[in-house]
C-alpha cells in the first residue's frame, strides 16, 4: 500500500506543504527514516533529527515548518495525523474467506461465507460468525456465541457460550471471554458454587490485549462499551460495566459488579474493588488501588514512591507508627496552646485543620 | 430443569411459606424477576423491590416475610439458599461421553468410556482421564497426567506431565498447570536452570479461574487442597501448598515454597512472598503485600488510600521523609520533657509508646 | 540417566570426597533423600538432616564435611553444584524429529528435518523452524516467524508474525509473543489505532514463563537479550529492551519503550512505567513501583508494610494527612526556635535536614 503525499493530506485532513507527488510507502521514526517513509515531530527536542532526516516527508506543526527540509503535512496534532497516515498505509487486513479443513465447525453453526475460520479453530453449536469476521488458529467459540462483522480473533482465543462480540473488534491471542465469574457462598465447611448465568456483551471497535480475561455475568451480563481499548493481562470480573471509549492499561484488575464510566483513562496495574462506581472522564494513575466510588471527574492516585531499599526500609517501618506519630504531634500542639503565653502560640488556622 | 417451590424447600433446607406447587424455572434478580423465577432479598434496602417483584417466589428472612407478596422460602441465610436453589436449577452438565475425531489421544492413554475429549484436545502418552471427566477443545494433557472423575477442563487448558487433578474440579480456559517453577542459580555470568522435577497435585472440588498458572514443584510437589477456589490470573509458584477451602481472588501472586492454611480468604491483587507460612483462617484484604509469615488468625492489610492526584503527590513525597519526621518529633518531645516545668509536661503514657 | 559420584565431580568442578564409584540417579531434598540420590546442604540449620540422611552422596561446604556421613562433593557453592548435578541427571530432552499428522504446516514454511512439530500446532506461511526446535501441541507460529535451534515451545504458545526467537530458549504454555502493542491516539470522541509494525526479537538461552505476554514494537522492535529469565504472567510492552542475563519474577508489568539493563534482578509484581531507563545490576524488590529512571546500580523498593487490618486502617488514614502533619511539625519546630531561650533549643543539624 502506498500513497502520494497529496493523497495522505486529503485522507487525514492535514495541510499539504511542498511536493504533493512525493510517494510514501511507510511510516518511520524521525531519527532512522529513509526514502519513501514519512515521520513526525511534535517535540522541539527532536528538531535536530528533523533537520537531517532521510524521510521523504514529515508531519510537523506550523512552528517547526521552518526547520523542515522535506515536503510536509502540517497540523496542530502531528501524532494524530501520524496515526491516521499509519492506518492508511497499513489497513486492517481483510479476512481470507472460508473455513479451513483443519477447523472443526458444528453443523448448525452459522458462518458467513465471507468470514474466515482458520485451522485448529473450533466453532460450537449454534454459534454465529458474521460477514468478514476472522477466527484465528486454535480459537474456541463455544455454543451460541456471536462474533460480529469484521471482528478478528487472533490465536488461541476462547469465547464462552452465548457471549456476544460486536463489529470491528480485535481480540489478541490467549484472551478468555466468558469464563465463569467468581461466586461462591459458604455452606458449612465448604463453598457452594453460584452458577454464573449471564453473558459477556462487547460493543463495536473494541480492542482486547493478549491473555486478558473477561468473566460472564452472574445474573445479567458483563458489558463492555463501544470503542473501549483494553490492554494485556487485564482481569474484568462478572457484571462489570465499562463505558464507551474508556482505555485500560495492562495488568489492571477490576472486581465484580463495578461500573466504570465513559472516556476514562485507567493506568497499568490498577486495582479496582467490587461494587463501586467510577464516573465519566476519570483518570487513574498506574498502580492505584481504587477502594471507593469516584463521583467527580479528575485524576486519582495511590501508591508510594520508590527509594533506595535502605532508606525505604526505615521509612516503611514508620508507616506502622503513623497514627501514633500523628497523635503525639496533636499532643505537642495542645501542650503548646495550653502553655500560657510562652511565645509558643499556635494559630487557630492550624488547629482547624486537624 | 424446573422444580416446584416445595421441592426447592426440601432440596435446600429452607422453610416453605405459601403455595408449594408454584413452579420455578430459574433464579433472577429481585428488581427484574419475572414469572417462573425466584429471587432473594436479605438487605432491607431492597424491600421496595420485594414488594413489587414479578418473581413467582422469593427467598427471604423471617423479618422480611411481612413485606413479601409471593410464596417464599424462609431462611436466616437467603444468599446460601439462593446458591443452593441456583445449583438445583442449573446442575453441572454431564460430559457427553466419547473422544472426538478431532482430538489426538495417545494410544496408551487411558480414557474412561464415560469421559469426553473434545475436538482439538491432545492427550499424551500414559495420561489418565477418569469417569465423567470432560476435556475441552484445545486442551493439552501432557504425558502421565491424571484427570479425576467428573473434572472439567474448559478450553485451551494445559496440564503438565505427571500432574494430578482430583475429582469434580472445574478448570477454566487458558489455565496452565505444571509449567516449570522459576529456579536458577548464577553460574558465572549466566543462570543455570535447576530442573523442576516435582508435580502439581490438586484435590477434589477445586475451581481454577481463567489464565491462572500453577507451577510444578522443584523437588517435591505443589499441592492444592480440597475445595480451594482460585480466581482468574493467579500465579502460584513451585512447591506452594494451599490448605482446604481457601479462597483466592483474582491477580494474586504467590511466590515459591509458601504454605497457606485452610479456610483463608485472600483478596485480589495480593502479593505473597516466598518461603513463608500463613496459618488457617487468615483474611488478607485486596492489594496487600504479605512479606512475612502470619501465625495468628485474623485480618491483615497493607497498601495506601486513594486520593486526588494533586493531594496524593504532596503526601507521597513526604513518605520518603517519614523516618526523619519521626526523629524530629522524638526530638521535640525530648526537648519538652527537659524544659523544666513550663507547663509542657509529656505524660509517661505517651513516651512509653515510642 | 545416572552417573558415578566421580563423574559428577568431574562434570561440575566440585572436589570428590569418599567413594567415587557411588552411583547417583537423581537429586533429592536432604530430609527425604533415599538410596541412589544426592542432596545438598549449605545452611548449618540443616546439619541435623545431614547427619541422618539416607542420600547416597551429599553436596556440602568444607566446613560441613565433618558432619557428613556419606561420600560428598565438596564446594564453596553447594547450590550451584547442585544445579549442575541436577542438570546432568536431567538433561534437556531432545526433540523427537518430525511433523505430526495432527499439525498444520504451511507449504512454504521451512521446518528443519530434525525439528519437531506436535499435533495441533499451526505453522504459518514462510515461518522457519530451525534444527532441533520443538513446537508443542496447540502452538501457533504466525507467518514469517523464526524459531531458533533447540528452542522449545511448550503447549498453546502463540508467536506473532515475523518475530524472532534465538537458540536454546524454553517458552512455557500460554505465552503470547508479538501481539500488538497498546498504541492509540484520540481522534475526536474515539481512539485511532496506531499500527504496530515492529517485531519481537529474543536472544539465546532465554526462558519465558507460562502466560507471559511480550508485545511487538510499534516502530522498531521489542528486544530481549541473551540469558534473560522471565517468570510467569509477566507483561512486557512494545519497544521494551531488556539486557542480557536479567531475571524478572512473576506478575511484573513493564510498560512500553522502557529500557532495562543487564544482570538486573527484578522481583515479583513489580510495576515499571513507560519510557524510562534502568541501568545494569539493579535490584528491584517485590511489589515496587518504578516510576522514574534508575541510573545507579543498587537496590530499590517501594510499597508499605503489612499490619493487622484494624491498625493498618488507622495508619493508612493518616497517609492522606502526611503533608499537613509535616507542615505542622515544621511549624512547631519554628515556634520552638523562636521561643527565646526556654530551654527548647533545636540544634541546627536537625533544622538543616528539613
Amino acid at each position: 500500500m502506498n500513497f502520494t503525499l497529496a493523497e495522505l493530506a486529503a485522507g487525514t485532513g492535514a495541510r499539504l506543504h511542498g511536493d504533493g507527488n512525493c510517494r510514501i510507502r511507510q511510516v518511520a521514526e524521525i531519527s532512522s527514516a529513509g526514502e519513501g517513509s514519512i515521520a513526525y515531530v511534535y517535540n522541539p527536542r527532536y528538531v535536530k533529527y528533523l533537520k537531517s532526516t532521510g524521510a521523504s516527508a514529515v508531519i510537523v506543526t506550523e512552528e517547526l515548518l521552518d526547520s523542515c527540509p522535506a515536503p510536509a503535512l502540517v497540523t496542530p496534532s502531528p501524532r494524530l495525523i501520524f496515526a491516521r497516515v499509519a492506518a492508511m498505509l497499513n489497513p486492517t487486513p481483510i479476512a481470507p474467506a472460508g473455513i479451513s479443513s483443519g477447523a472443526v465447525v458444528a453443523v448448525d453453526a452459522n458462518v458467513d461465507s465471507s468470514a474466515c475460520v482458520e485451522a485448529g479453530a473450533i466453532v460450537g453449536s449454534s454459534a454465529r460468525i458474521d460477514a468478514g469476521a476472522w477466527i484465528g488458529p486454535g480459537c474456541v467459540i463455544e455454543t451460541g456465541a456471536m462474533i460480529g462483522q469484521n471482528t478478528r480473533l487472533r490465536a488461541n482465543v476462547t469465547i464462552g457460550s452465548d457471549c456476544i462480540l460486536g463489529n470491528n473488534n480485535i481480540v489478541h491471542a490467549g484472551v478468555v471471554i466468558g469464563a465463569d465469574g467468581f461466586g461462591f457462598e459458604l455452606d458449612g465447611e465448604a463453598w457452594c458454587k453460584i452458577p454464573q448465568l449471564g453473558r459477556v456483551r462487547i460493543g463495536n471497535d473494541v480492542e482486547i490485549g493478549a491473555n486478558t480475561t473477561i468473566d460472564r455475568g452472574s445474573l445479567g451480563d458483563t458489558v463492555i462499551g463501544d470503542g473501549v481499548k483494553i490492554d494485556n493481562q487485564i482481569q474484568i470480573g462478572h457484571n462489570v460495566r465499562i463505558g464507551n471509549h474508556t482505555v485500560i492499561s495492562a495488568c489492571t484488575c477490576i472486581a465484580g459488579s463495578t461500573k466504570i464510566g465513559s472516556h476514562c483513562l485507567i493506568g497499568g496495574s490498577v486495582g479496582i474493588r467490587d461494587n463501586i462506581e467510577i464516573t465519566d472522564n476519570v483518570i487513574i494513575t498506574g498502580r492505584t488501588l481504587v477502594s471507593r466510588s469516584i463521583t467527580r471527574a479528575g485524576s486519582y492516585s495511590s501508591s508510594t514512591p520508590m527509594d533506595e531499599t535502605a532508606n525505604w526500609r526505615r521509612n516503611a517501618a514508620r508507616f506502622r507508627q503513623l497514627d501514633e506519630l500523628a497523635r503525639r504531634l496533636n499532643k505537642l500542639e495542645t501542650d503548646h496552646e495550653n502553655s500560657d503565653g510562652h511565645g509558643l502560640s499556635v494559630p487557630g488556622e492550624t488547629s482547624d485543620k486537624r
